[in-house]
């Protein structure tokens, strides 16, 4: 689980020094390229050897059963999962007579970068035959962010000291052979030939497939045209049939000569648009890409990267890996995000088919708040998309006796898809985290526009919820029981403070934005008793505390369940899920996620100072981190409470999760919510930024090897430069005409003007006593590097 | 859901006046005949029409996969569904050139009794054919108790009025076409054709066919053998292929003259056993059926019953419905359990395919008390049968983590079948019920030599599982966190007190256990560190308590959860379970079947008068008996608190529960359990029998409406008799040459010997207070008869 020597420390570039081929399935998922609407896996481009072949369109699923032992009320019978469409990223090559396999013959060299600023991966090979022909091979690879359903690939071969005859063939393949699923449940089922063709043609320089899913009804049309360049004599043909179509490109090279293709790929989809339509769409998309032409599509790409680095970018002195893997962590989420434009950003984004391809809590309470700062037209995109499921989270909250919205646990297109309901359904905090998710992002905007058009409905559904789950009981306390809260190891438990908390947050905003806006009170039928409703139940919600040990229990009774004991617990039996039943994780004190922690951060400003001490300490010695999702946050409180240092190591863990491969499934996609979590753990965790009741504040503060930590973010429109040194921090107003924007710097309330930048000292930590303990074993790994 | 009035209420029979289509799946149910070894549903002779047909042998099972729309560590993979085997009880029957069908021409009679002494099941029909021959058909169908793979089948037929000729088709048929299997989850997965021909063979008088199973291995072998007789010049023939086998009587008949046919049947399997070894002990069976003839099947079976009855039958004056539903009771129950030796009491006997034809905990908690004092032979076996399962239960203990023995929930050869955790492996008290019905059967017989054998063993390794289940809190408080106790409701909640007082008594019994047989120490690897760790646990148990109403939560914040809306319930979304999420049920106060009353009948000695008085009272209104294993309990409680009128509105619903079909679905196989629980709502609740500590106690009292109950019991080999009338209670032992027998009658010591009967008067009853409520709509039908 340490570094892999193949993979460099750069900036702002990853290097895969040497092709090895147990990182083949790894690199797959770190060398995806996508933006949001289309993902390529990182194949190599002649697909042989492969890991597991991928291609994906956002929302494009099949449909499939779910089957149970025994059934039970209200248990979805249908789930989605995400298809690997026609695969454009193939281009074969033989070389006189024999295939170019990097597993034949001898590979002389071979790197791979993935270029964070220029949005490529680059290639270059230089492999001889077995019969001893030299070639050298580069290409390109690039999903563009500025169309949205293109990517391109440049392609060169060079032989190097025989002449050679080189055959190219560049494919669309559909139906490809997927490798067997794994018993993991965490990975995706597989489907197998998921597409029926419908059509398939020439043109003069390429071809276009079109093909139909069997369940689910959706329409795939993919095309792809060709440029090339070479020596005189070449020869060019294409075919194209059911599930395969070939352009193919021969002739002969003398040494240092030239073989240059560069391939279209435009895909096109929709459960609606008519075959011809949809030909046209794509044929359209190919024209507009071969218009601009790779150099066109290159510049275009670096300069939505360089704006996108302008607020995303997080500066870091003192730890290249991380400086690395943060930079690596914000190109993935803005390739999930980019252009997601109203659809799902998935656990995975489009890098692999891991969770089915399903979005989960996590996109509302680790990507959302990151985009909200960063990208905030992405965060927006993906609230419309959950209000655009509203009527579907209705119907399934009345399917369940419920009011207001349950919104699925996982999916693509809005239907719950969890075939297990005390991890699933039971999770009903996930409303909470739409509509926190919605009050941050209005607050930070100011987009009264979004606010009015989804806001205040997703507030006003998801706060009804709530209304209909919980009770007051006979001493008039509101309780949710029977919830499960994000820690996974505990489930269908009674009050969890983080559902709790944020219910309350979630009744408060309903209250709040129906106000504002009485002109929906028709539509959604609100009135004043249930506003008092929801402010009342908001007012008695119960909060568990034990006084004896001065420590929230997660859940009610948390801490008198027993101890899971970890001296016996051996290091190939994490994660614990895969190696005990729910019920014995259930019924003990182990974490497998940041919970109470979690709630820490989000909702800071309901604990003291003291309590967040005593809670962190006393959760630490409990959280085994078997979820992604863990470490961020970890991070986050460990800075809160001085533990800097720890805090400091938790950023490494979160950083590196998939750069690492941390919990051995980075294979099946990558962990998008740990990467949005790697800047939440520098920029809330070091940089101490909170936005509680609309309120921007920081406080900054560094642990012992980082010297250095500069970051942006959007607020309201202007943006924001944060710089911290180890005693003092810069705030800086950056924006073109910005006016001012207050904030908070360890209390001390800023005001940061466009007439320059403001600095002020780091107040001196107060020491926050021996480091917390993790479970035995359990510890992360500690940062040495300098 | 009242009485059908094609089942006539008689005291020693159960007659089926006419024969009503819509009654035809439950009464195939209710007229089945078994001896717990092989059970025929009551399907007609000529087999068509029928809802389900079916012939089951206890413990032929085969595999089936359980699949999981979401896996999980410790999830059984493979479950296991009874068999519908061979078919022998079919007899077809041609009338000159139509069959006879009752659905055809004209049935100007049909008759069926179920006849409780004779244990046979008559049927006499008169039937008019479309072309109008009319003629009488008489049967009687046997399932012998005195030889367990013999049934047998008395056929005649007659012409009224007009010579005819008849073909009679004598049939094995197997892999019979089932009816596709319902949605309701309590219904048997429908297995088909699930039986490999193996060889099939015919005799001079008879077939025999023999398959496989083809995943559990299981060899099955039926022969069928016949004598006739009738009019010179009948005509015989037989014939047997891979799946039929026939044997066909052809004879002209003038009016009056009668066409006789007695048909032998012998079932046996084996999964180890040759298939000649098999053939010859199925030859062998047949032989001895033979040799005793059809008139000695009669007089044994009546003997049988005779000798059963004697200590069974349970006498009532006041309410011939439930006089007579106690017979039919009991009667199931012996055919359950007689001839079980050494194999499970399936939930529904061997009357259908319902629950798969599985175990559960119902046997050890409702059947064997009841085997315990009438036919404690069988309720030895069953223990036994739990012992021979103990490794599978030690090899799922240590798999799920545990100590000692973890049994399945739900199973036929002992391996855990349930696909559903929360309701299944979760519900860990059947350990403690198992070890219950052990001490209980050896208080009762005094059977040394099964404490030795079996109760040891089971108590020591059920007791091992509450230490590693269980754990002492900080304040030293010994809690079982995440159990589902018997109310299926709520589950994976906390310290059940039902769970809690029975695994204290388990605790104890063990190590009382242990110290009485230190022989055992060396095997079971005991010593008394662990005997002292048990001891304990038990005096730390943690047993809830409300002490602001005065009530005993059934599991810990229990009356601190959300009330279910019970006027907002509508008729048809009972059973509740098949209209609203475990989810809501779960975290509801919504009882489906006595828990904490359940508790207070079987560890009644840990409740306080006034405490069981609150307590009724509270759950009464909260329990919607959606289980056929509640009105038998809340009988007793009812009974036990002085609300003598309600406890027999509860008797008529427990010993109705099959003949009126009171949960609709009879169809799939009697409530076994219930129907014992028919026993106990009559003996213990207006007998107030109590067995706690290893004292025979009775506190008798009658509703209004009975004016006399007269039951037996056996007591370490002496049968006790007796007798309640409104104002006295009488004590007499039966046995010859009886000893003496000491036992409670209202708190009062007795002591009765063979001199003669005593009686005692009934204190009077001090008034307890206005009748409890049940949920909207949810009260017992009253018992309104004389």
């Amino acid at each position: 689980m340490i570094r892999d020597p193949a993979y460099s420390v750069e900036p702002w570039q990853l290097r895969e020094r040497y092709l090895d081929h147990r990182l083949l399935a790894r690199s797959e998922s770190i060398f995806a390229l996508a933006n949001g609407y289309m993902g390529l896996r990182g194949n190599l481009d002649e697909n042989d050897p492969h890991a597991l072949p991928g291609t994906y369109l956002n929302s494009f699923f099949e449909l499939r059963p779910l089957p149970y032992a025994e059934g039970g009320y209200g248990y979805p019978e249908s789930g989605q999962t995400i298809v690997n469409v026609t695969d454009g990223k193939v281009i074969r090559l033989s070389v006189d007579d024999e295939p170019f396999d990097v597993r034949h013959g001898q590979l002389r060299r071979h790197e791979r970068v993935l270029d964070l600023r220029a949005g490529v991966v680059r290639r270059e090979v230089e492999w001889v035959s077995p019969s001893g022909r030299a070639i050298q091979v580069r290409s390109t690879r690039l999903v563009s962010f500025a169309q949205q359903s293109i990517a391109a690939i440049e392609y060169e071969v060079t032989p190097v000291d025989t002449p050679v005859r080189v055959v190219v063939q560049s494919e669309l393949i559909a139906n490809e052979a997927l490798p067997g699923s794994l018993k993991d449940p965490r990975v995706s089922a597989v489907l197998r030939a998921p597409l029926v063709a419908e059509a398939a043609s020439t043109t003069s320089s390429g071809a276009m497939l079109t093909h139909l899913t069997r369940e689910s009804g959706l329409r795939l049309t993919v095309a792809m045209d060709h440029e090339w360049a070479g020596p005189p004599g070449l020869r060019r043909t294409s075919e194209a049939d059911a599930d395969l179509a070939r352009t193919t490109v021969t002739g002969r090279l003398a040494p240092g000569e030239r073989l240059r293709l560069v391939k279209f790929l435009a895909y096109g989809w929709s459960g609606r648009r008519s075959a011809t339509a949809l030909r046209d769409d794509v044929a359209a998309a190919i024209e507009g890409a071969r218009y601009d032409g790779w150099p066109g599509l290159l510049s275009a790409q670096r300069a939505y990267l360089d704006e996108f680095w302008n607020s995303a970018d997080v500066e870091l002195d003192g730890d290249a890996e991380v400086q690395q893997a943060v930079r690596f962590a914000m190109f993935h989420v803005l390739q999930a995000a980019a252009r997601a434009q109203d659809r799902p950003i998935a656990a995975k984004g489009l890098t692999g088919p891991g969770y089915d391809g399903h979005v989960f809590w996590d996109t509302e309470r680790f990507v959302l708040p990151v985009l909200t700062y960063v990208r905030p037209d992405a965060a927006a995109g993906a609230l419309r998309w959950r209000h655009a499921t509203l009527g579907l989270a209705r119907e399934r909250a009345a399917t369940l006796g419920w009011s207001g919205a349950a919104f699925p646990w996982r999916t693509i297109r809005g239907q719950e898809c969890s075939g297990y309901w005390p991890a699933g359904t039971a999770a009903v905090h996930l409303g909470a985290d739409i509509a926190d998710a919605a009050v941050r992002y209005v607050n930070a905007t100011g987009d009264r526009a979004l606010d009015r058009s989804v806001g205040v409905d997703l507030l006003i559904e998801t706060a009804r919820l709530w209304i209909s789950y919980g009770h007051h009981d006979r001493h008039g306390v509101f309780h949710l029981n029977g919830v499960t809260g994000p820690d996974e190891y505990t489930a269908v438990a009674d009050d969890n403070v983080y559902t709790n908390l944020l219910a309350r947050r979630n009744l408060i905003a309903a209250a709040d934005a129906a106000e504002r806006h009485r002109e929906r009170w028709g539509v959604l039928a609100v009135d004043d008793d249930e506003i008092a409703a929801w402010r009342a139940a908001a007012a008695a919600m119960a909060v568990p505390y034990d006084e004896q040990l001065g420590v929230h229990p997660q859940v009610r009774g948390f801490t008198l369940l027993q101890e899971w004991d970890f001296d016996a617990t051996r290091a190939d039996e994490y994660p614990l899920l895969l190696h005990f039943p729910y019920l014995n994780l259930y019924r003990s004190q182990v974490v497998k996620q940041a919970d109470l922690v979690l709630a820490m951060h989000w909702c800071g400003d309901e604990f003291t100072a003291a309590d967040k001490a005593r809670n962190f300490r006393y959760y630490e010695q409990r959280t085994v981190r078997d979820s992604s999702l863990s470490a961020c946050t970890q991070a986050v409180i460990a800075a809160e409470v001085g533990h800097l240092d720890l805090a400091h190591d938790y950023i490494g863990e979160a950083a590196l999760m998939d750069l690492h491969d941390l919990h051995r499934n980075t294979r099946d996609g990558l962990h998008i919510a740990s990467l949005a979590g790697a800047w939440l753990s520098l920029v809330a965790g070091l940089g101490g930024l909170r936005d509680h009741d609309g309120t921007l504040s920081f406080a900054p503060r560094l642990p012992s090897r980082i010297s250095r930590l500069a970051f942006s973010l959007l607020w309201r429109g202007q943006r924001l430069r944060v710089t911290v040194r180890p005693h003092e921090a810069t705030y800086e107003l950056c924006s073109p005409g910005a006016a001012e924007l207050e904030c908070r710097h360890h209390g001390e309330r800023l005001l940061v003007t466009g007439a320059g930048p403001v600095t002020r000292p780091i107040p001196a930590l107060v020491a926050p006593g021996p480091a917390p303990v993790q479970p035995a074993g359990r510890a992360p790994r500690r940062r040495e590097t300098g």
